[in-house]
């Protein structure tokens, strides 16, 4: 069919189970899928820092580069506690894993929703900000910025229904030439100051009403800052995707990422503070620290398209992780089993699916704007961050290995410093957006418990011990009849063969056409009986279902079936032309115990 | 179920086929229902003439009385044609059955088709004029104006699903105001002149290039005004809802109908040039007038209020004329059946749900501009009005009954002026947007042969003569089973009922659940043999087809069986948790020969 066609051509032939085990990543690939969200979010972390200070007037903008390097030393700290994760959870220790089995289910199920929904919010935060990176160099796309940003989910979705290998292949060069470029960046702007190069003037803040440098701001700004640790815990999440020996290369692409992260971190933050850039509308900041320093000829296009490359790549990461978290909930029965198994390219297609569908939903509820989504996005990562580290604490005080005091101390650190900017997140950007995942998580909790309380209460009722088969008995067959036609013929038939107790059913709609069914029937099915039924509202479905009801008390064994003749037509159009009739009456009879309807299809030529 | 208690709240009880009679209307209600659509054009007719005219300047203005007078004309010679219809077709002489009946089945599809795009267009154009009257008074709203058309094509659909005789009820007294209404403009405004009372300059034209006053543009501002004869043969369509006598009472009613519409149509043409009064984006030409005339004070709200009104009552005409010629042409086998019955609120349901969708997507795609919808109009109409008349001819040359030459002159006149004006419509307007309709009414007459031919052939198809009825033999029934639970021993007691010859199919997804499934099995039923099917991509229903196929060629008898064994769980949202595997194996069983899908369903408690 058309269908399978298309889904062949974007998505690529069936893979077979026996195959998974060649999907594996080595250091460098990893690195570009893995780390990408981390790496990424230099290109919006210190431009929020600096929309923040600049509330206060320009002279606030000073604590820029202090705020920054609390930002980096919270990066190690987080680093080196996720790094112990990695060692203690070879098969991959996500926050909700580790929550799970060291805290116990229900910080286990608040650490997945908080996940989830980070996943989402760095598809969307992510697409937006690549974007933005686009615009920033071509002004002209900015109205177009929803569109383009369908346009990235949709090509994400296809390339991940493909399988996780060939993403790798295709995105491995872009993540070094960001690296690179924001290196170049970096360079020549130390370079410059160095010489005493010229730095240009600190423009005027825009903004009518100043609002005082107090505390509270500080924090602010520090807050939308944390948003360049979002996915740090990417790797520990996937060591299984590593090549042998997993652990190591884990750890060891954990450590490259974190002084990538942090020195690229506080090379922007310190240049956006040296040459007085300050973020305005249109224009992001590395855009224009990089075209200051580089000016906008091709080297700078090529760090604004890394840019964007990147931050696609960002968006990627949460295709393994969202998809991989998923199935485990599943697995667990906390979501639907659909999220559980892999689609024919080794993928959690259904995982694919919903993460698109969820951000491209943001994505045009926020308008495509970075700046409005990230207040909803720290939250969540540093609620999982607190609670996978409290995990690991209570991990070493349980199994007490050798060192454990030193290990529990690294992970108590971390538990606290997260904890801490946990509480000023939540605090800080509770108005401006934090408030609606404050509302999620609980709700997705609530849900997951739902869903299992399901499967547990079903798989209890469908145990066979003790289960007493139904009885058949003189089985009623009931053929529903709407004229004489070779479809009731072909339905009577089969009535005869599986019971010798039919019935045939006829609505009354036009008293002139039942009069002669009732006239030839004998002709036709002498041995059947034909029951009339009144239909004074013009209904179908309501005679039967009373006729059907009525008989239940009269039936004999458990079961009653009602034979429907249906016409199958040759074009898929042509099925307009019929009346679905019978699905309605199908979907009725399901909600009633002991019915069992079967169409017998009649198969029209074309 | 909710959705019929929502249904009972908005639609009404259903009611009995024999409370149809009850629904006829006196001429006074008839008035209100059928002659709305003609009465109601008078608001945008003028203003379309002097659109087109002030192309050329303000001299070129001085055409509008004399472009108004033979409008005029043109609608006293259409009346008098259609007046002869409704006595020479009591039963209701819509422009498909009279040209269906003396010209022949293509003609009258032609008229049809041009009728139901007409339709379509009526409730587009009135709706979107109704909603240019309020927002000449309340400017505010001109934004919201596709938001409050839509509202109010949803308004017009769920009163007409109530039924017919409670909507002339609601509607009859508007009618007569919008009457008095324009009346009041037009007295008022005579008086004013009588007195010799001042009359604003006239504006300049704004139009940066002026088009000379051509024969073309004369012609063009003329198809324009001729939208004012939209909805003229309403009365003719519909004899048979009026009281008896029918024939006398419609043949009066159109007749009030012509004389209230030329005198409205003239007086305002007239007035507008008297007051030069020039249309302008935002105001209508009539509000310009009315506020002039009137002040913009309680009356000239009110006369807004009722143009608005008989604006939806003209929409409302096309909610009894669509569905009932959609439900002709259904009887003859050329639109699905599901037009032709009537739902239990004695309406046509599926005709009033087509047409308020379809013109909402047209007020959409427009975005709800009454100027904009024009061109596509009157090219239909004129094509139905010339085909009725051309029809009436034949008829009375094939009939000659007395007085036969008296009138078919007269239905002969109405043709030729018909033609005339429906040749110049769609030269000048093709280009803006005529050319539309000229695509869309093939279109529809090659779909109405279409679902003909389909109805014809299945018909032979299915006829029971001749037809030798299927085998059944050892019929071989096969049960589909994922793991063991309740749910299956129900299909398979089931399916040991109904046949001997019973094979309980499974497909390997995980090797350990099979291997314990197999060990197992004889426990529970020692009499099916159990069949495994591999599945290296992990597909449930490709390796089940398969051997579906491959079983094809080894049974006896036309029928094999498949038995689903399904889980029905007590709450809707219950049903996203389970796979919807079942459904996908049955439509794919549905397109294949002789086999027979059959679902056992085992109700879980919530």
């Amino acid at each position: 069919m058309a269908i399978t066609v298309l889904k062949r051509l974007f998505v690529g032939s069936p893979l077979a189970t026996a195959q998974a085990k060649h999907e594996r990543l080595g250091k460098i690939a990893a690195l570009a899928i893995f780390c990408s969200d981390a790496l990424s979010s230099v290109a919006y972390g210190p431009e929020e820092i600096r929309i923040f200070l600049a509330l206060a007037g320009t002279a606030a903008l000073a604590m820029t580069v202090p705020i920054a390097l609390a930002i980096t030393m919270l990066i190690a700290v987080v680093s080196t506690s996720y790094w112990q994760t990695i060692h203690a959870y070879p098969a991959g220790g996500g926050a909700y894993t580790v929550a799970k089995e060291n805290l116990g289910t229900l910080p286990g199920l608040v650490a997945g929703a908080s996940l989830l929904v980070g996943y989402v919010l760095t598809v969307a935060v992510s697409v937006a900000a690549g974007v933005a990176a686009i615009t920033s160099a071509f002004p002209v796309l900015y109205p177009l910025r929803v569109g383009i940003g369908m346009l990235c989910v949709t090509f994400l979705c296809v390339v991940n229904l493909r399988g996780i290998r060939e993403t790798a292949r295709v995105f491995a060069v872009p993540t070094y030439w960001f690296v690179l470029g924001i290196g170049v960046v970096i360079g020549g702007g130390l370079i410059h100051l160095w010489r005493g190069g010229p730095v240009p003037e600190m423009p005027a803040v825009q903004s009518a009403t100043l609002v005082p440098l107090t505390t509270f701001l500080v924090l602010r700004a520090f807050s939308a800052g944390c948003t360049a640790l979002t996915g740090i815990e990417a790797v520990a999440n996937c060591v299984q995707a590593f090549r042998p020996p997993e652990t190591r290369n884990a750890g060891i692409t954990l450590i490259w990422m974190a002084a990538m992260l942090g020195s690229m971190f506080m090379g922007l933050a310190f240049l956006s503070d040296a040459f007085n850039i300050l973020p305005r509308e249109g224009e992001t900041l590395v855009s224009q620290l990089a075209a200051q320093i580089l000016g906008r000829g091709p080297v700078y296009l090529a760090v604004q398209a890394s840019t964007m490359i990147i931050l696609l790549l960002a968006a990627n990461t949460c295709y393994a992780g969202f998809p991989m978290l998923s199935s485990l909930l599943a697995k667990d029965g906390y979501l639907p089993r659909q999220f559980a198994s892999l689609g024919d390219r080794l993928v959690y297609s259904n995982g694919i699916l919903i993460l698109s569908g969820l951000s491209m939903g943001l994505l045009i509820a926020f308008q495509g704007d970075t700046h409005a989504l990230l207040p909803l996005y720290a939250l969540g990562v540093f609620l999982s961050f607190t609670l996978s580290q409290l995990g690991m604490v209570r991990r070493w005080a349980r199994l007490r290995e050798s060192h454990w005091m030193h290990h529990a101390a690294v992970n108590l650190l971390g538990a606290f410093v997260t904890a801490i900017v946990l509480g000023v997140v939540g605090v800080t950007r509770f108005v401006e957006g934090a408030w609606m995942v404050v509302v999620v998580i609980p709700a997705l909790v609530v849900m997951f418990y739902t869903i299992r309380r399901h499967y547990v209460e079903m798989s209890r009722q469908i145990d066979v011990y003790g289960y007493r088969p139904p009885k058949i008995g003189r089985h009623p067959v009931v053929v529903l009849v709407g004229g004489m036609n070779r479809g009731v013929i072909a339905a009577l038939t089969y009535a005869r063969a599986i019971s010798p107790n039919v019935t045939a059913l006829t609505v009354d709609l036009d008293s002139t056409s039942t009069a002669r069914l009732q006239m030839h029937w004998p002709e036709w099915a002498p041995d059947v009986p034909l029951v009339v039924l009144d239909s004074p509202y013009r209904s179908v479905i309501q005679p039967i279902l009373q006729y059907v009801d009525k008989m239940e008390k009269q039936r004999d064994g458990d079961y009653m079936t009602i034979i429907l003749p249906e016409f199958v037509p040759a074009k898929w159009w042509q099925h307009l032309l019929h009346n679905q009739t019978a699905l309605l009456i199908k979907a009725a009879l399901l909600f009633r115990r002991g019915k069992i309807a079967i169409s017998i299809p009649y198969h029209l030529g074309s």
